[in-house]
């Protein structure tokens, strides 16, 4: 049975009724949370996107008919009451913001019935991941998730809000666009009206934002669908939302400026949280110092210390090699975690070797002084004691080491830090780090390629103090790149632009384009800036993370209404799914047969 | 040579100074639009998003090297001027926004230069539309596209905004899904993680704004980008943007209501236009005999008229066969045109029968009364004074008939009809005159599938009076269907959906589904229909058009940044290209071999 709405009018929903209202007629339109019959009365919580109002159904004041009805109501019926506010009778319940109200009913419509549901619709859900997300139609009704997706939708309005007030325009650019395969994985479209040929769907607008800056438009944004064919892990998802930005006749300050007080904005008023401003800048090279990371978790401190100066005499073979490789030696002061079991040290050691290690030194500094460590044979004690001085080992601490190359010592202690921390609960949700992270640099090398890469992508502009080393020492190049960084978590990046055309190209020989390749896949952009560019720059945050970090969830699937899983698959719609032969023959594709593949 | 920016700062935009701010020195960026040296005197015209500012340079003011600068300046160079604002030397400006003032130049940077562009950069231009499309980005800079790019972002802004304010959420739905193959053809995106299966890219958000109804979000919008890889018209691309909306709890006049006001806001705020509340209301059957058309254009008048009983007698074996089949005869009458040559008419004539006319009657009736006509020789004196009088016939009119079966008639007289206006030049662009069309059949008749098909798509909710025909004559039932139109466009259309799963059965039986096919491919609604479904409606305009039509332009090409030409490709960037044959081989997918074509 489903009754229609036909001449009803939803009078308020029900979190918006309150003592205020006693006395009103109202109709309200809801979802069964639950009801039962108690001594011929049947109570119902009503439930919907504002919240849960209890009815409650007497025979005498609804009639024999409603109260028939009302006596088959069960979890997620969709009803419509009609009914007078009242005080409660059954006194106040101060779980429930309308707690000190109820709606007695007057007349009852079941607008749509429900089968029991395969998981009950609650707060904090038990039921495992991958059954929710096959009914995510139910799974969207939990009130915690809700709240998720409407904190989003108001990141997303404020935030278009502020830029509209800053100047920025918001214009949208295609998404059926040419494949340029330098970065992730492209998604690709094939075309039906010219065969053999491909659409691919976007990475990002960068090429489009700096074309705009090219005709002129000043400041633009967009929030931006993005998509990535990579595997996908709890940040990661095929698609995803970037809040796009970029300016004209800007520099770094200019950039960072505007986005501070974009944050503070959001924060504020959808918090309540007050961002210190300025954030803290720091470079990348003091990140990786002292944080071994390019995103630095600043809610505790457990500070690297390169104590490559303080061993460099001692025969412990393991730092010894670091050093004459050209790497470093440095350690973290797990404060107070001197008593670790073994056990627990053996599992770090192996989590560090999980991060390219291949060992773990460490000194366990005893309540009385007295230390044990797992080099202290190699060592005179002089040097032992030069090395707890060093990292101001107090009676208690754990001092943890690692020896090799750089890149390799940051990685491990950084990610050792970062569980330590998880370890200890230091990481709290609710305490917001703010940094920017800058002068990343220019290029990295990739071993695979055995290239110079671009770290951010190949229109980033470098510093112009290091320009004149491209060519003797292109590693050494920083950029005019930043990165906004909460909790340890990237929320975006960006990065002035080359607007020259002679560094533009010298640019693409540095990567190892030829000029062919560089016209080929960018010839659009470089024609385009034979005809006067601004100076520009621009920023993209995640807004999936985002959402997740201000709605203290632990996955971007919880902040998406509709997510893949990690094969980039829909528990729900079962998409990608096999199509109609039709289709594929109008594209003019086949699928590649098994027996034909080479690979 | 390309200077850099550093140390400078843009104090104001060029279209920000007035005679207020005389006596300041500021900082300003931008292109030159033209530049000429008057007697030692330079003059340059400097271009921003916000308008065109003059500079003078004289050597005295901004020494030798400024100067020697700026003798080289050219068209579309970009540059960086210090100078003091002063009010104008040579008299006033009257066609500049800053013609009171020009700025005295102190030093110059040129930020880049720029060769000379392949086309001006002027307001209406008269470059081909393929040239400007290839360069884009030059096209881009002409203040006219820049006027509608700037309005398409307001029109985003404060529909979000007055969104928001109506209890909207804003909710994003995927737009790799799981391809449904009703309605236009599908995009599609091969997976990688699946070969063999395939994403479609959007059509709509449909069912996942359905689904949000069924998860309790109440009110939904977004401004969802859609695909459809249909062949290309003035008004269509392969991608566009709605404005999506969902409505929990609600009927037609809810929807209607909330949109009335939405489009007011826009009007109001953005044009200064007063729509006129509520907006007209029409049945589709009112539209279609008034107008012969379901989004009739009422900036004018000529009304079809149906003649049919007046010529029922008639011995014309055109008007005869039309209604002896069921059809109809009915006329417009183009008032003055009774004088119109009879080589227009004859092209009227030809323009009918490509709207499906064998052949089109017409009556002109001159200044004395007599007529003309292409069929009086089968008509007594008294039936056509019968018909004249039918239709209003006034000396110097012109009375245009036709007979057919009705959709043939309503086609051919509702595009006359337009055409006639056209030509009479009627159809003013800042004349909006708005409707709603309701009440549109819920089915139509496919010849060439040879089974009902829905005519806005199978969730609409048929009207409760009709449904009881659904067996016994489908074709008349209607449903609960409405589009907006402004000045005979469709701006956007909607319906309240069904919500009931036994209608939706019974549609799915009606359109000839399966229940197997209903299952394969909306499975996954029906489902969750099965858990509690609250009535709901929505209404998506797109956005485009919309643009288009408040810009006052006459393509969406026009407010579109980078838009695709007729064969879906885009004439700057050459997308779609073939790609690496390794990018297919990783998605498991091939080119058909031509010699292997079957069809």
């Amino acid at each position: 049975m489903a009754e229609s709405m036909q001449g009803l009018k939803r009078s308020h929903r029900c979190g918006e009724l309150s003592l205020a209202n006693v006395g009103q007629n109202v109709t309200v339109m809801g979802w069964v949370q639950k009801s039962r019959n108690k001594g011929g009365i049947i109570f119902v919580d009503l439930r919907d996107r504002s919240g849960i109002l209890q009815i409650i159904f007497e025979e005498s004041d609804c009639g024999a008919e409603s109260f028939a009805k009302a006596e088959k109501l069960r979890s997620e019926f969709v009803i419509a009451v009609t009914g007078r506010v009242e005080a409660r009778s059954g006194g106040v319940n101060e779980n429930l913001a309308t707690g000190a109200i109820e709606v007695r009913a007057e007349s009852l419509r079941i607008l749509s019935e429900s089968e029991t549901p395969p998981f009950p619709i609650e707060e904090n859900s038990k039921t495992k991941e991958e059954l929710r997300l096959k009914y995510r139609y139910l799974d969207l009704r939990r009130p915690d998730i809700q709240r998720n997706l409407i904190l989003r939708s108001k990141i997303a309005i404020l935030t278009r809000q502020f830029l509209a007030e800053e100047g920025f325009l918001e214009i949208e650019t295609p998404t059926l666009i040419k494949s340029t395969p330098e970065g992730a994985r492209d998604y690709l479209v094939p075309s039906r009206v010219h065969p053999g040929s491909f659409y691919a769907l976007p990475q990002s607008p960068q090429l489009f934002k700096q074309l705009l800056m090219c005709s002129g438009y000043d400041r633009y944004f967009q929030l931006a669908r993005c998509y990535r064919d990579e595997d996908l892990r709890a940040d990661r998802q095929p698609e995803f939302t970037q809040i796009d930005m970029e300016l004209s006749f800007v520099d770094v300050e200019d950039v960072l400026d505007v986005n501070e007080r974009l944050l503070h904005k959001l924060f504020k008023e959808l918090l309540n949280v007050e961002i210190p401003l300025p954030i803290q800048r720091m470079t990348w090279q003091e990140a990786m110092d002292r944080f071994g990371s390019d995103k630095p978790d600043l809610r505790f401190g457990m500070e690297l210390k390169n104590v490559s100066e303080v061993v460099k005499d001692c025969e412990f073979v393991v730092f010894k090699n670091a050093l004459e490789n050209g790497g470093s030696v440095r350690g973290i002061n797990a404060e107070g975690e001197g008593g670790m079991p073994r056990k627990k040290i053996d599992a770090l050691v192996e989590f560090a070797k999980g991060y390219g290690a291949k060992g773990l030194a460490y000194i366990a500094i005893h309540e009385d002084g007295s230390l044990k460590s797992s080099f202290a044979k190699f060592m005179t004690e002089e040097q032992m004691d030069a090395l707890v001085k060093a990292m101001d080992g107090k009676p208690g601490d754990l001092l943890l080491f690692a020896a090799d190359k750089n890149k390799v010592v940051w990685d491990v202690l950084g990610a050792l830090r970062l569980e330590i921390a998880r370890q200890k609960d230091l990481l709290k949700k609710d305490d917001f780090k703010f940094l920017w992270v800058t002068e990343f640099p220019l290029l990295e090398y990739s071993e695979e390629e055995n290239r110079y890469v671009a770290m951010h992508h190949p229109f980033t502009m470098p510093m112009e103090e290091d320009w004149p080393m491209i060519d003797t020492n292109p590693g050494a190049v920083r950029a005019k790149a930043y990165d906004i960084v909460l909790n340890g978590t990237e929320l975006g990046g960006g990065s002035v632009r080359i607007h020259q055309s002679d560094i533009q190209s010298k640019m693409f020989e540095v990567l190892g384009f030829t000029p062919e390749r560089a016209q080929d896949q960018f010839g659009f952009l470089l024609e385009a800036f034979k005809y006067g560019v601004p100076p520009h720059a621009g920023l993209a945050y995640g807004l999936d993370r985002v959402a997740m970090l201000m709605g203290g969830c632990d996955s971007i699937r919880e902040v998406i209404a509709f997510p893949k899983v990690k094969d980039a698959s829909c528990m729900m719609t079962e998409a990608p799914t096999p199509v109609d032969p039709k289709q594929l023959k109008e594209l003019g594709i086949e699928i590649e047969k098994p027996e034909e593949t080479e690979e």
